[in-house]
């Protein structure tokens, strides 16, 4: 089958890679959409994401993806072919102390789609163990449900964060991730929210998905303007969605005593520093996001009842004879991107 | 001042009652609107609800209260004359275990409007501990903060459940309190919600609010109707809010294992008998909620943003001097009615 | 090989069963030594439990187990032959929603040793799946490890009921379940602690374990001797180990406002009469225990550590070929007993 | 009155302050020990502890305290002239957010003894409000007392943690916090614990106090160890109590996936270098403890009931008029000192 391939670091090329042989638990799924995950484009440009290295090329990258069921092993039994699925991208192994106390995302035997050395989804066929392929209802379309994947993130985070209805919450960072959480945490029925970001296009649609304001660091001191639109008490939830740094140096100002914390973007630094009196002087609890963990249904579900609006998200469409520039648009934030897709 | 005073069991009159003396945290509040609730009705037919009995005739009620300041103590500093505000109707003593820990709703010393001992809201004026004058946005009408009072315990209903975004809600009776807890849960992002309720009126009124389906208990089996809309599966949360010995026994069914659910509404049973062993079966959670503790701003909040409709709830208006056709109307469920307002 | 079989309603005796086959990943372990569970003597009085019935005669019944692993299947890796191991009884599906989110004990096809249609351990070898088969430490008997089933539950309780060091916690019933109950908050760190019990020598085992006092339901208003312990505050939490309706009854009067309520026993009645308002008046949390979840390791760990004392559980021993006297012991509550031991 | 002041940066000298005017609503207590805490050298050292600065001397240091009640005020009810108490340093303002949410330790207006501007416990009276003198059983003498302040904070770190009957731990730092976490730990249940800290003599007070194992980092790789000591897995939750940046660093490898990690210590550095990515890995909570909350009387408890052992911190005992000669060992850790304590 035809696949994108990643043929050594800062090189992609359309190729053909075999087909996938789906077990009799699995469906094989067509792929119809795939988003360009910031992490792809991490591999694109150095080969690894920390301590997983991209051995062997030509490697297949990309697991936010959906698509069509075109048929089913013998022991499934709830999707058809036909049926129209969001693909959930890691599949634990079901058996270790995480798996089985409910974390799956903490599996210590993982294999997720498109992370070294499993194959990912910018392919035309993924074999999916059943649990893991979503149907998806009529309301949503084939790219809807590739931002499932990210949709899923946001929910998670909502759910770490403990977003009740009518507090006060604030989004570090308005890229995809930053944006679902925003969604997520408004779904959850947050009142005042507050992003910040740097690139106008995506403070538009943080401001566009119901964001109360968004605030760009580059020109004014983001702290002080929460602070200030919170009466000086400081939002109950902090989400840092940015990767950055300076970011994670203002979650402990930013948010109330007694809040929560919810760090979900990844640093490139190996050591961050961070003002740790601050954290302890407001009792603050700081939860680490990994993955998502049994949110892929009800972020379909949410976003089925548009309380949630994935299209916003999807600013720039290519074939998947096109990936490089899809990996080269969102390595530049060219263009206003948020989030990049692309059509096997 | 005016008041509209219980004179005995079943007699409800105008009268006169001395006019509230603030101290200096109090604010002087002028009483705007008074909802009617089912206690007070109880009130007004027994004399008493369980241990709590009017031992002293002409006695005021009311709790649901909304009005303008009209001067300040000379500690307050938050609220000013003119402001308008919604009235939390019970003031705890600050200091008991229950206080001290942050479940003020659950405190030993509660003296609480319109409960005896302590006249209520059915007057012209009231003297409230500033804390409990929760200044009332523009968006927000007299009315609409007398209503926070019974969403405030729709907020709180929801916080129980621990409802969170794309989760399955059943909430059993569909009055006032069963609507405020239907739009609270939805505000908190719950997906299907099923409402049962005999009353045509109600059950429309919940689909207005955006329940997924209303069932009338008269004419189906609204066990098996949500079994069916949910696959089998049951609900993630169960609200009771009906008060009835039936559907407290439904609870058990309607959840799904390891679910919750919250009981609001008050029997007139002493003992409910209830089949514990279907609930231990399920590995169910049970949370009895007592009034309601720090959701006055939130639902103010939720209020002005319209994340809930409070204008559903009011179906009929009286002057305070009618307060006994008012009583009538909502002892007799007479005329559709959802919920009465009084207007000192 | 040999079993104690059940043969009708009321008669026990021993025979001959086939073998178990064991699968590639199971443990054969022989069967050292079974507990007698008031379930088993109830199936034995009646033939069922509920809607669980004994449909085909001769059956075995028997669910707390420990024994000596004879061989074991070809992909069994952390257990080996010679081995001395606590049989947990119930296999879960693992692949139903309870069971992916952690929460086996409500599977909706668990299999449970001695639960129609599933024979039990009172017989000569058990095939058991390995994660199920707890290696048992040397400080710890075949004895000991029978009785660690009734240990998980204890811990589970105390889990549910959220003990903390130095809380007050009141437990409902003195039997096995009650008694390690106690012994279980006792090792979380429980303060004063008191037991109700009608039966003299389990008083005395609840002493012998640790409680602050033990009070007879049949001499003494045990809600008054409670109050007047804590100093008319109530107990942090209270646990309903005894089954009975009087004690369900009692636990909104033990417990202080906010506290916390676990449902551990099974009450015959259907339908079980309870005080609803005083639960809610105190806004009260009711969990009711389903079997254990994930607390077979951590009871082993604390028997091996001494922090429970199992040994004062087991009063009366018996050889297989003797089921039918221990389940007439235990029927009669005759002779002190509190808990037979069957060994094979 | 006598008082050991700090009249300037690193000179503490016997001295005078004015007797203090107990209210209503005090009690006036006879201090009769308190301990020398890391933060009132801290002070001695640097006049300062954070943006906390010593701004006018003499101050009177000192929070760590017990004593006789001498009178009481004409609303004080529940404590006497004559009996000892723990005194509980800081008074919080009970009508912010933090102190009406149950949160006392957050309180925005906190009075704390022995931190600047208010005036500590090196002193022969106190006046304290009656909330804050807790009344100490027979079994406890007034240096037991005066440890209570520091147990406070350890059973409130086994609560952050969660810790359950069973469960394994890891305590970073064995001085007197990390000896209180530990011993609080084990109190709640905690199976294998483990503590590392360089200081021998503190290593065998770790064991004393029931400790699994003690680590010395000068002398060996600590996370190999503890990783080795929990076959490969991890601890359940991991408490630093050194307040270095090295152990710090450590937590994220000595937890398992899901844990929990408690932050006690106070780093010296203004930001923490933290290895971010691998705490995301594992999916991490971690818990800032921001001085106690309600955890006074329990921790009498514990220490009433000899379920942890206050004795073993004790090492060393000065009078009043040797204040600056307490200061001094403890700076320099010597003479094997865990904590030293004063009488006036």
């Amino acid at each position: 089958m035809r696949a994108g391939l990643l043929t050594a670091i800062r090189e992609v090329q359309p190729g053909e890679v075999p087909d996938p042989v789906p077990g009799p638990r699995d469906a094989l799924v067509a792929v119809r959409s795939v988003g360009v995950c910031g992490s792809d484009v991490h591999y694109y440009l150095r080969g690894c994401i920390g301590s997983q290295v991209v051995k062997e090329f030509p490697f297949v990258l990309g697991h936010e993806a959906a698509g069509e069921v075109v048929s089913v092993g013998s022991e499934v039994q709830r999707v058809r072919p036909g049926d129209r699925v969001a693909i959930e991208p890691g599949i634990p192994c079901g058996a270790c102390e995480p798996c089985v106390t409910g974390w799956y995302n903490l599996c210590r035997h993982m294999r997720y789609l498109g992370t070294p050395p499993v194959h990912g989804a910018y392919c035309e066929y993924l074999a999916v163990p059943e649990p893991f392929a979503h149907p998806l209802p009529p309301e949503l379309s084939f790219e809807d449900g590739a931002m499932v994947e990210i949709l899923a993130i946001g929910v998670y985070a909502a759910d770490l964060g403990e977003v009740r209805p009518g507090q006060t919450v604030a989004v570090l960072g308005g890229g995809s991730v930053g944006l679902v959480t925003l969604q997520s945490a408004l779904a959850a029925g947050a009142g005042p929210t507050f992003v910040t970001e740097p690139l106008a296009p995506r403070r538009q649609a943080a401001l566009r998905s119901g964001a109360t304001a968004a605030f760009d660091p580059r020109s004014q001191d983001v702290v002080a303007a929460i602070l200030d639109a919170t009466g000086g008490r400081g939002v109950d939830m902090a989400f840092e969605a940015a990767g950055a740094v300076e970011s994670h140096q203002q979650l402990a100002d930013v948010v109330r005593p007694g809040g929560i914390v919810v760090l979900i973007g990844s640093c490139a630094d190996d050591l961050v520093p961070l003002p740790l009196a601050s954290f302890r002087r407001k009792g603050l609890t700081v939860k680490f996001l990994r993955r998502f963990c049994h949110t892929y249904p009800r972020a379909i579900e949410l976003a089925r009842t548009g309380k949630v609006d994935l299209r916003l998200l999807v600013t720039h469409r290519y074939p998947l004879a096109a990936l490089g520039d899809a990996f080269r648009l969102v390595e530049e934030y060219a263009d206003g991107v948020i989030k990049a897709v692309v059509a096997p």
